[in-house]
């Protein structure tokens, strides 16, 4: 696989960095006769962009997706989808101090040593600012599942802020929430707390890691493909080509480690399995979290990079997105399944 | 990317099932003109068979592999590497049971949704068999890290089975024992509580899952491509591709998740990064674990079938073969990346 | 496209040299549920066979296939196809004088530049003893087209052989003939003088070129990808990487070149198309020609290294393979065009 | 390989329909350091625009690429290059007419039939102007070349047109010629008589086809890789997937055909062999050819549709940077072969 691509028969693509001119995606794989839905795609970028609330940074990003082809007439084409974003708002100046002083937990030397040659202003390839091509590409595929799947939903979260964990009642709930009507994306009623721990590390230039947990309700039984394609190495690979991710785990995770066969193979719910059995989906519940460590850019950078104070809120939409594409790839995959 | 196939530049494709005739793995992308190492294959493959102790499954497999083509008087031809290796022992009437009944934990029935027609007879191409695939291509790569990366070591050991842990004072001397020589492969003078809680689990029809800890010494910074084929995204992809994992992490991977970012980042040891930022190699020590479920195969299926009640240490060959698959191919990708 | 894989959605991979332990093939993509023909595979790889009468080399190949997985009691599991075909005819001895001297038209030079480190036993991974992979894989594709277009008819014959051509009469007759019930493959009341041609230049270490043309019949209409997976242009690149072939051209080919447009487009027939358009394809008969050059091996050489006055013969039944394995790629691919 | 992508370890992937609201391009592989040539990259996309002469097609393009990321202080990162070029020109309404009637010789009713939903403003997908994105391409591989094999030159050039073909003593002069210097691209004192010929076609709607032939001096020995990627097969793929096109050859091509092996093998020059055995570049001058057939769009559709009476004339650059591009890649894989 080109380190520029995820997925095979439904690919997307992507170039750009943090301060270059711009992004550029192409989807191929889409079917023809899919009705588009731009709503949705403005929406979910909407949700990935930073400057929202008091909880993440206040840089602005103006996130304005045009769309080169594959559509017409409000409907795909068959034809490879060409959406490009314009970067608009690089204050590349701010970034003129870190060009000979790489950024603590960054990767400016790594990237330095590797070609050389690098655009010193910001994350460049790294840069979060990739993820909004997940987003677009999340919502193409996630049309194609609508269309595939119509009862299937998928539901990422902020499981973890800091110290704060969600409970168990909490999590319970997560089907009936809307979790964009909690500003941290933490669905419970002791939001307020993380509120207020992530307002005064904004202020004390201080950053927590978290999780984001997402959940599949209604996926088709059967779906990924032996061996490297796996729906388990799938959305794993998924969350680990994400800036900041430190962990992945699905069902019991790393807590399936210290339990004795006996209770977790016989188990009342089928949770400990996550949802997935040698990798493929049982049609029960997919449940998997991503760890991410806490932003790199604090204190005295922070000021001026404008970064937030913990990534998590941010990501939860950017691994819904994936999560979407990797179960429609697995879906339009099916059809090739039996003869 | 194929579902039967892992990497881009170097790569294996691999096909067969336990109860099939055989297994067969072709390796493209190794570079003319390297000595091929016979007895490192053999070793390699050793290390991974069952039937070794008295805390692995009784089964025995011969794993005799035959070179095909792509090598020549001793040294790789630049062509193609094929390897073969027949199923010999399968004693597919021990399987005859669970036809008609899907066996715990396992996926035969969701393997069965999927194909509709399927080989009941043990895992199919979703049996831990396949991983011999894994070390043959695991040892051809190392031939090649040995090659362009002469100071680099890898090392993979059991750094917890079931609830023991291996102390951080035996983490600190892990490159200077001999995996090999603890049964368990958990590098401990504490082995000896591994040891018999396995015995008494393979008795009592228990099991326990575990975590494979890696570790590479001296591996070049800036190893790893932008995106998606980061060496933390390839590494995690190896891994949860792998039957029976549940979760992974780098680094201080979930540990990383409720620290203070000021504590996190300003760490004495760079040891919290795992070795690894922006996905890229940083020159130091690169650490990441691996989570296993208890086995699934427990008491009666258990007697026999014949399985083991810890997959970790026998996972331990199988998890440093990868990684040398994953930095061999980064180490000749690191060729193409300046001009 | 790795260099050994044909396909992406049906894709072989192969492995393997002329003097080398064996051949291996993994073939992915093909559907579960389908009925394997063992016969047909044996028949095609008959076909293809060298030694069968006066007009090819008296070389004899042993091409004995085993199928080590994929297939389970008679039907596809829509795990990865591998068969390997062991080498048991490989006289080496009578290559070792070409060690030190290339042939005249083979690439032994090229290879020897390029890797350093070359089999110098025959034509190593160039020579056409690769063509049994194709065969196979052909074989199994025609299977998906049998099961997906039953009504679809595939047609290799050779065309021309040397100075002599197929007269238009004949070729109106083709798909009444079993092209097999002629030795040359060349369909022609006149093959007799064909027969002489090739035996006088076996005698005289002499050899000629010549035509594989191909017909497909009651292909469904528009088989094909945009851009680079046309059906033209997998036509070509599955015919352009034969050894021996020098050019590839469908419908009116060549031919087309110096016709007036007016003409061109209002031709009665709609063969000047070659059932092509787009790249795709119309519905309509397909039509397409491939160009062999004179055999490289002959006088001196020949006689020791026992080789084909004309490879078109042998040639058929491998652009036959390749045509079905093409055929049934798109024909998979449709499934995937619309929602 | 994906089928709007070209190569593997260099790649492009393009998107974008005639009437859509631009192209764009994706190009992987590129290695870090390599100076940007913008005024190469202009001069090659203006060399393939149309409305440059008498000789082609009055419509007018304008092609003005927008370099969106990749590249920084005019070197290359090493990340992916993208470039968009909108779309200006789009007379739909000019199209209007064909929406309910397929044009003859074009793919508007096989489109149709492959994905029911298609935009008939033009050739979509298949229109002509997807060649934009190969000059895009090209124009970077051949930056690549310029870095990798000084010496090496590519020259493409119309070598017939309609019933005028160049002589040999043109042919020989080639090296010393300025193509662009004849408005046909016909490098030949005759040149009068087929601008004749084409002002005439395009007056009385007639249209010719021709053969673009390419031309590689100094490409070192050894390029292409075994099978698939030999570099006949890459050539013939490049060439086979453009539009119009009907036939490829090299070296004698089909004239190989009716030689004796004895005369063909000895012949004085080694142009028979095209420059390639084995499938690999020799040293020698590489030598091919792509038919092209008449344009389809004649008369009464050429007078609204403004086509171009024969195409090969704008072919040419197209031709040519395909080659770069991939001569650039196979460059590159030379550094991978040996180890």
């Amino acid at each position: 696989m080109s380190p520029n691509s995820f997925g095979n028969i439904l690919k997307f693509t992507t170039a750009g960095e943090s301060h270059s001119e711009g992004y550029s995606i192409i989807l191929e794989g889409v079917p023809a006769g899919l009705q588009f839905d731009l709503d949705l795609l403005h929406q979910n970028l909407a949700r990935r962009k930073p400057g929202q609330s008091s909880v993440t940074t206040s840089r602005t990003e103006s996130d304005q997706p045009q769309i080169l082809s594959g559509v017409f007439e409000g409907q795909t084409l068959g034809t490879p989808i060409a959406i490009v974003v314009f970067n608009k708002n690089q204050k590349s100046q701010d970034y003129d101090q870190i060009k000979n002083s790489p950024r603590i937990g960054h990767a400016d030397d790594t990237w330095k040593a590797k070609f050389q040659h690098v655009d010193h202003r910001g994350g460049g390839r790294s840069s979060g600012r990739e993820t909004l091509a997940r987003v677009i590409a999340g919502s193409v595929a996630q049309l194609i599942c609508r269309k595939l799947a119509p009862q299937m939903k998928v539901k990422s979260f902020a499981s973890q802020v800091g110290p704060v964990k969600l409970g168990s009642d909490d999590i319970k709930k997560i089907w009936s929430q809307n979790i964009d009507s909690f500003i941290t994306r933490f669905p419970s009623s002791q939001e307020a707390q993380v509120i207020q721990l992530l307002e005064k590390a904004r202020t004390d230039g201080e950053s927590y890691g978290g999780l984001v947990e997402t959940r599949v309700q209604s996926a088709p039984i059967g779906l990924g493909q032996p061996l490297f394609r796996k729906l388990k190495s799938d959305l794993a690979l998924a969350s680990m080509s994400l800036g900041a991710t430190t962990g992945f785990e699905f069902g019991d995770g790393f807590q399936a480690v210290d339990q004795k066969g006996t209770d977790f193979h016989s188990s009342a719910t089928s949770s400990v399995y996550g949802g997935l059995r040698g990798g493929l989906s049982t049609g029960e519940e997919i449940i998997y979290r991503v760890a991410f460590k806490p932003t790199s850019s604090i204190k005295d950078v922070a000021q001026k990079g404008r970064h937030d104070p913990c990534i998590v809120t941010r990501a939860v939409p950017v691994v819904e997105a994936m999560t979407w594409f990797v179960l429609a790839e697995h879906l339009l995959w099916q059809r090739l399944d039996k003869i």
